[in-house]
């Protein structure tokens, strides 16, 4: 019911370790299967004998990814056959001067990464936009989606049964919001294609990223409605309408988790002096990029977005596959008539959370709570701080491509690693 | 000149930490500057200093983030003010059986996630590929790009121009190619519009993911072109046509990074013994899938191949924000005659490396040998991998959300976490 | 206010054909101005002084231009500066045997083209599905929008407004209501984006296309919120939300003219009869064109849509230019157990009227008294026809493609025209 | 093998008018067939005879359908079943001024229409251009293709496919080549996906449009491939990444039919003159259009292409059709610091022809003969008009929506029909 559902014959608990696969096909697995402890596959024991196993099998010690000081006793429901740990360097950007509803003031920005630059090149646009007066941020919507579709034997089938979810809804939100006490639905559309009805449930889902939340609550709001509609009815839980873990149109437009825009006017003198570039150039670029973005079709008219978001997302703890939605943007720019620049982006579909998933683990928890971020009624504070590292990241690398015109190139070459 | 270009001024080493900022602006900073040592920044002083300063600042004790055992000095190059590492809970799942051109054999995965149950459910899709005889992968191609685009007074210059490109290409490519020992210029897409020439500089770039190394490549053949083309020469690094970190058409019609297929013909009585689905009802199941990705218009006809992807991106030590792109997917699956399923997944734009960027630190590295994809040569393998994972994955994902339909709902819904 | 505004200074009767155009630039025009007559620029005199006028200016004699029936006093609101018809020829296809719920029974069809073979192929499909017993149609949406954009000084600010949208409906619905006797104004969809306001006022528009009637009532409904909103308002009255001319993903999700299904279930046997084709065949033809759809990025998964639509049109005195957002659509097709193929196409923004526009010109209203579908009541069995026509085309083209692999070249290749 | 291909069976002279169906199936058709001869279906007789069949079967007199002045003997290879004609209105815009490679000087421009003031606002925008000097055209590419799809077991043997291709060009285009004396094969684009391999053979056709052309050789082309390819080939002549009468990003991206800009620089003084909207805000407008152009995703981020394409298209004998495609259109604009605007439409796909298909009938000859551009070598004249005329027509109703947000509402509503 979630992003990744599971089948009980999957459970790790429902495989004892030391009984041997049953090879049901003729196709004999040479390599032996993974231990685990039925018991408790989170005890030291369990965890030594796969790092064990690892070296057997493969001949690497894994020095490092047994070196945690995370409680492996904390991670069930965030991992199965836990091996160890991924260290990935945190640096910190900062401060990141915030005007927002949910996040007023300045921020240190913990960023996880291993790319090269990416810090300084947010921070230096943090400083850019601190100086120029701070990034002013506002949540526009918010909701979270399921998205079942029922098959029918006509295309009037279909249409008969859109009505009649219509004049159900308050029962169908009834039972939906027993399964959650955080939840609410807010409404069902309706997409209706050949005899197909393809629908989105759209929740909010307090703190949480809500995926779960509203996987559960679709299942039983579908279970509700299988039992009262008058006919037959076929459905699968998710007919790619709410492309979780994949970017669309489809949330670009309507929303998944939250849609926040940050913008800040930079004033042309302050661009020239931090940035070593006119704002008239800067523009000039940028709408050069557009048109590219257009060609290329691309579901971002920015930069980069990712970089910040992907290393926001590790240090935080959120679901960092959802980079591949939350990364979508919609930039906008004005070059006012004073030569000032209007700088705004806007991501429709970002996925966080400051409660459950990922975030109270050891290190991510620390991110969180170094942000003032950590727990209830942060979230849409942690949406703001994103969405406005994001825009100082977009003017950072903007202002780059557009100075670089002008560097001498044997400068530059010397500086980058292969 | 990397995805995350840097200027000169932001260098952390740049500015002493002990030197207060200039403030050009009228806006005063109120939180302190983060602690830098402008000689070596990666030295148990500074990373402390910064520890402490956060400790200071935010109230937040970071205890966990401090915990590591990798070696700071080896991050020149990874991050900018390192402040400690994050601990992203790594599971094992596999054995993975590949048949591939350059991974053969079964494999055991490194997933690093916090989201339960995606070890579990590629574990089980492993299995179930396992049983069915293993995976074939085949990379189809291997380009990396940087896309100028030019700028001139009108449409006929520009068309001028490209056909300049073409006279040229020989010298242009040696100009390029003095720059890297491992990259090789291949071609250069043009895309004419208005009086603008967008192009693409493709590469081969060896065994690193290349986004550097072509940037340079790319900005040394420009410079050789500003200085013989025989007219004035406008041009930007990137005009947004190759869309680093971005998921674009572009990128998944003509490749960026690896274009790699994975397939596999599943057995029906295998899939209802294992998945407790039957074929035609799969098969079903992904129809309506793929119609609700061409009308939700994702990048992604598939279930959720990010997620796979992301896991073993920040276990091995990729650049996970390429997760945007690199998680773009052609799925292609068809009911054969006899019941069996024939299923695949190409990955037109991932974007891997054995070498350069993160894959060389610690618990990276670890990861990289337990594959058996550390360092020179092994790129394809790792691509071919991958792209086997994330077919797992998808098998297990789509049986599972067809499987649910049958589920009693009560037994479901206990079992998930808010 | 149309999809072609007209500003009062344009008129062609503001003009007089006598007097010389004041030339404010220094750009003089060689060539002189067409002749108009101000007092009644549809009668026998300034019709002939514009047929001699090109005579004279480009030496072709209009001899077939200036042959028609049609009575151009009819002629006001549909051209400007009328100089003779274009005589398209007119071919008859069907009977096509519909089972709609506004057409019932057998249509003949009038398809205006020059492509050869094209009424032959459509006929073909009409015979098919006839002997399959019909083909069943259903409308499952009606709505037409005009889209302003309003914009703001900040996200805040249009989000403010956004909210008052929501608060003044009834008022809004009123003004715009106010006037049209038959549009009716459904909902206001918002699309916020940094600091500006995406719409689209949704409404019903009888039997007229209604892009004229939506404009009026938009600007009426804007001129209204500009007086009462307690603050300054900067709107444009399209925004490029509607897509008017323009096929777009957001009219294709969420209609624009009629949604309109047609579908159908051929029996293996028929196909293989009159096709030469077996339905398995048909069928992995149309997954591998559905494969193609979804890389090349088309509006449109099916075969030809564009011919059917544009033909109909033609005939039948719509607005032509329609044919680029209405010719969109979704196919989803099915093989089933027993080898027989279901089949259907989804308009999701088909344009179609049977009052105002061309419906009424002389050759325009015999098409649809051919029909059954001129005047009032009747544009939804026009709908239904047209998606009728389309599977009928759709079945023919898609079975010819599958066919041809099998025709021997020579044969082939004799009989098409250059 | 043309965009409809005909079946052998399906000819109209094939089948009798007097002899009954075979009726194989038990579906009785109530309605009779279509008179038709199968010695000359162009002769008076038979066209009276479904003139009266049509008056007899749905009690509909077709006097003006009836009413023509071509010869119906010029009809075959452009219309079956012939019953008479559609009289589209045609009014003259103009004089355009065109600054082409092709186009060079004034022209008059018939445009077939039933849309009231699309002339006149079309007009406006050329009277606009004219005193800004005209309007500069460009031809940047001129290829027509077909797409063949070609099957596999697996996606090794498609990649291996793929290369013999490559290898294999010159002896493939020679057999392409064959089948035409104007038509030549420049390249053979391939996108390998799963076990498939899509094509697109890119051929110049000379002065024809060429479907029909590249159709017939590429089936030339793929029987000459089957004939050698040392293993067994399927292959479908059309996989839908030529995307015949369908937009799609691939064709905007590499060209169908003729890729043309069109671009002028328009003085502020003169479109505050003749449109009474400062540059400013129009470039304002205009941001805000191509934002909402990103937002609804179309295929044209300018106002109404379609528009003046298909009035051209009707007038001169074009497959109207390809309105689909050839109304894709990429804007790109500045405002120059001065004030003036630059404006450009670049148009990727525009498909037109001077010879074949309807270019040859009576009224249609007449308005290519108007342009000059009937016959052998005028094809890039006709597209360079073409693109003049939808920059006009861009201005025009781009000034107009600017402008209206200033007129007072009620003067505006009255003069719109219904």
């Amino acid at each position: 019911m979630t992003g990744v559902p599971e089948d009980p014959s999957s459970q790790p608990s429902s495989q004892p370790s030391s009984q041997p696969s049953s090879q049901p096909s003729s196709q004999p697995s040479s390599r032996p299967r993974i231990p685990r402890d039925r018991d408790d596959d989170y005890a030291a024991g369990p965890i030594r004998a796969r790092q064990e196993f690892v070296r057997e099998q493969t001949g690497t010690a894994l020095e490092h990814v047994s070196s945690y000081s995370l409680d492996p006793a904390t991670l069930p429901g965030n991992i199965e056959n836990f091996l160890g740990v991924a260290q990935v360097p945190v640096g910190l950007a900062g401060p990141l001067l915030v005007d927002g509803e949910h996040a007023q003031g300045e921020f240190y920005v913990p960023l996880a990464t291993t790319e090269g630059t990416l810090v300084a090149s947010y921070s230096r646009g943090m400083k850019l936009c601190r100086e120029a007066g701070g990034i002013t941020t506002t949540v526009l919507d918010d909701r979270m989606q399921r998205a079942p579709v029922f098959s029918f034997d006509s295309a009037r089938e279909a249409r008969a049964f859109s009505d009649w979810l219509v004049e159900h809804f308050d029962e169908i939100a009834a039972a939906a919001q027993a399964t959650t006490t955080s939840g609410r639905l807010l409404d069902i559309q309706r997409f209706p294609v050949s005899k197909l009805l393809y629908t989105r449930f759209n929740y909010t889902t307090g703190d949480a990223a809500g995926q779960n939340m509203t996987g559960k609550a679709t299942f039983a709001a579908c279970a509700w409605i299988k039992q009262h509609y008058p006919a037959e009815l076929h459905f699968l839980l998710e007919g790619q309408f709410a492309t979780d873990k994949k970017t669309s149109v489809v949330n670009m437009l309507h929303t998944r988790g939250k849609r926040v825009v940050a913008e800040i006017t930079l004033p042309a003198a302050l661009v020239e002096e931090q940035m070593h570039v006119s704002t008239d150039k800067l523009y000039a670029a940028r709408m050069r990029g557009q048109l590219g973005s257009i060609m290329s079709v691309t579901n971002n008219n920015g930069n980069h977005s990712a970089n910040g978001i992907t290393a926001m997302f590790i240090a935080t703890g959120q679901d960092v596959a959802n980079v591949a939605e939350s990364s979508a943007l919609y930039g906008f720019s004005e070059l006012l008539p004073n030569g000032d620049f209007y700088a705004s982006v806007t991501l429709p579909s970002l996925i966080v959370a400051t409660y459950g998933g990922g975030t109270g683990l050891a290190t991510q928890r620390e991110c969180l709570e170094l942000l003032g971020c950590y727990g209830s009624g942060k979230v849409l504070k942690l949406a703001e701080i994103v969405a406005a590292t994001v825009l100082a990241g977009e003017l950072s690398l903007g202002s780059a491509v557009v100075a670089e015109e002008w560097v001498q190139a044997h400068d530059d070459l010397g500086r980058n690693r292969p």
